[in-house]
């Protein structure tokens, strides 16, 4: 028995990913209507609770890895050596973040799976099984580098430095999942065939185009600089100006040349200082450190090597300038990459059966399926961002947005699970 | 009966002096050496405590008003309307500050106080009462503005407004006192005939002449802003340059301003932004908002109102070139004060008669003494800083600095309670 399409099992699974998402949205719900969820605080403890029992009551089993990684395993397929089709996103937010980025692809998962669960409960074949994932501390906000659940899982970080990670008070990511319990110590499920993930768009792309599937092929390359300038703390007052060694001054010249540098490269670059700790931050006191994270961004690898050459020189002169020492500058790549056609052109054929416009485009900002690229065919998917409204309280995505992005993921993991999780036999 | 020479009762007085010194040194010391006793913390509490212990103990009457003063009232004329010599300072300080700044004078105040008594006792004389004081947020660190205590008992501030003031966590100055216990109800003093202060040069002026004891004449005069730019809170990585409001860029533009202000002016001005917070500060994030303190300070006037008029505009100009709004922009003035002559006079004749050399030099810091002046005769005395080392845990000053400022302040404290507060007749 094969069922004609997935839209005959739409509803139910649609009902219960909006369930999610709502319950999701309620976790750290802040007054301005976003949600404010750091990775690993109780509100995100929350979130992962509801994740868990929204698995196991849809009939999946429940893993928790060793930095906090919550996998739902949906068997489908019915045999020990399947391949497995995995779908997910993060539950961590900025803080007064959106209540679309992330947890929208990782409701969409666990919906995806119950369907599926259900499908095959009721006689589908499949020649894959699903998972459903919430990667830990995607965004990078509470604990640096972002990407890290999705890294640690693939190899590209070491789980005991992944775990040593801190926040600005001191606290480690151990003893942030262990608050939690959510340090686990499952064994993961091994790399999947495939890996799809749900997102909002976070650009004004498919707004401008009117279309509402987007089909990630590249990903902008990125280099991010972990800096901090030490200074000697005076008093404002007496310390005579040559005698100061300002740490926030530094900062200030860096930050003004970080902006010039895109500057000069109108829409090739884009750059910031999102962060920046200032010690001991107090009126009367001459500041005697200051860490910031800075970031340049280019979907051009020789643009970004050039802008990103300036910004290490800039960070050099900012702490001359100001006669302090330079005492940690940390670089960390992200090259351009571009995503393999397979995936998306499935995600594509879904869309267009299902009657939805879609639209290949660049993504800026990282996400952790760009984590699978070059282990595994991958689709990153969006939905419009009202506005492009990002990393605010304010995200908005309107609900046949999010209903038309839920079909689509549903009707390409459906194939993917029927087709052994290999794209071009979807 | 009276008593030739306070020498003879130094002994024990400065025993107690320097008993009281070293435990406000041990409330809220930190690993360098220095403290950490911001207004109304649990550290403040505990220096408190040592404070009132100790007045009572020498014969104090002890008030604490209703922003927290501490007052001991050693009753020495033995008549209700004498006139009142009042000496003091605070024991609040800055994060990893340096634990003589405020310390030392309150320190020396109660051990000044106690000798008094003790002469009265054995049958000395005395025309006016002692008072020795704690002001309550002398630095401005916690809460803003500096000089609070000082200024609400002398009437530049309305009680219920410093109450209010809050600090980066949004705890009102109220709520602190109440949490140590140090919300006082009792009345103060009434204005003194004279008030004294010792406290650390932070400055090189004394050490540079070879002169033991500093006898402040001037003030610098200061503008002080209170700055908030309001920009609007974005992904780093998608939103386009040309659409950020970076209220991060912003300050930085201001703070490469205010260094240029005081560096076009050699010596005249001396600028600085100490504090600066970053909402929501997350790597990945535009900031949607910052607030900072900025300071512009001059010894001449004149100059002082050219700078903090071009500081004002840099306020203005950087907001329109980072896009984002100026929120708030208050700004304090204190101009550049002279001291009267009479109680340093006094101070000096002290001093010289002991055979401690002195010198007449300018503060460029504020200090609660400068609260008094237009009040009452007023004595701001300095001891050497080593290397003009302030706000930072390496403040020190050699003992023999320390026994005599002490031992001249005993000597002027005695002379103006023998003589009824009235500096030209000590």
């Amino acid at each position: 028995m094969t069922l004609p399409a997935s839209s005959a099992r739409a509803e139910p699974a649609h009902d219960l990913f909006r369930r999610l998402f709502d319950r999701f949205a309620g976790c750290g719900r802040t007054a301005g209507g976003g949600v404010e969820r750091l990775c690993a605080s109780a509100a995100d403890g929350e979130a992962r609770a509801a994740f868990a029992d929204a698995l196991l009551e849809a009939g999946a089993e429940t893993l928790t890895d060793g930095v906090g990684n919550q996998f739902g395993v949906f068997r489908l397929a019915g045999r020990r050596d399947a391949p497995l089709v995995m779908m997910g996103s993060h539950l961590d937010s900025q803080p007064k973040g959106g209540r679309f980025d992330g947890a929208l692809g990782v409701a969409a998962a666990a919906g995806v799976g119950a369907a599926l669960k259900r499908a095959a409960r009721e006689g589908e074949r499949f020649d894959a099984d699903f998972c459903a994932v919430n990667w830990t501390n995607e965004e990078g906000a509470r604990f640096r580098p972002s990407l890290l659940g999705s890294g640690v899982y693939l190899g590209r970080h070491r789980r005991e430095a992944a775990l040593a990670c801190v926040d600005d008070d001191g606290v480690t990511l151990r003893e942030a999942l262990t608050a939690i319990s959510q340090l686990g110590s499952d064994a993961p499920p091994t790399a999947p065939a495939c890996y799809l993930e749900l997102h909002v768009e976070q650009g004004t792309a498919l707004e401008t185009s009117g279309r509402t599937i987007g089909l990630v092929t590249a990903c902008w390359g990125a280099a991010k600089f972990d800096v901090v300038f030490q200074g000697e703390q005076a008093h404002t007052g007496p310390c005579p100006m040559e005698r100061r060694r300002d740490a926030l001054l530094a900062a200030a010249y860096l930050i003004a040349d970080a902006r010039a540098i895109a500057d000069r490269r109108e829409g090739l670059v884009h750059s910031s200082v999102g962060r920046l700790v200032v010690l001991p931050n107090s009126a009367n006191v001459v500041p005697a450190e200051t860490r910031l994270s800075l970031e340049i961004r280019s979907p051009d690898d020789a643009v970004l090597r050039e802008a990103a050459a300036e910004a290490a020189a800039a960070i050099g002169e900012a702490a001359e300038r100001a006669g302090v020492v330079l005492a940690r500058c940390e670089r960390a790549d992200r090259p351009v990459r571009a995503l393999p056609e397979a995936a998306p052109a499935l995600v594509e054929r879904c869309a267009t059966s299902l009657g939805h416009g879609s639209l290949r485009l660049a993504t800026v900002a990282g996400h952790d399926a760009l984590s699978f690229v070059g282990v595994c065919p991958t689709a990153l998917v969006f939905v419009p961002s009202v506005g492009g409204v990002a990393h605010n309280e304010a995200e908005e995505t309107a609900d046949s947005d999010l209903q038309a992005g839920f079909d689509v993921m549903l009707e390409a993991a459906t194939r993917l699970c029927r087709a052994g999780g290999v794209p071009e036999a979807a």
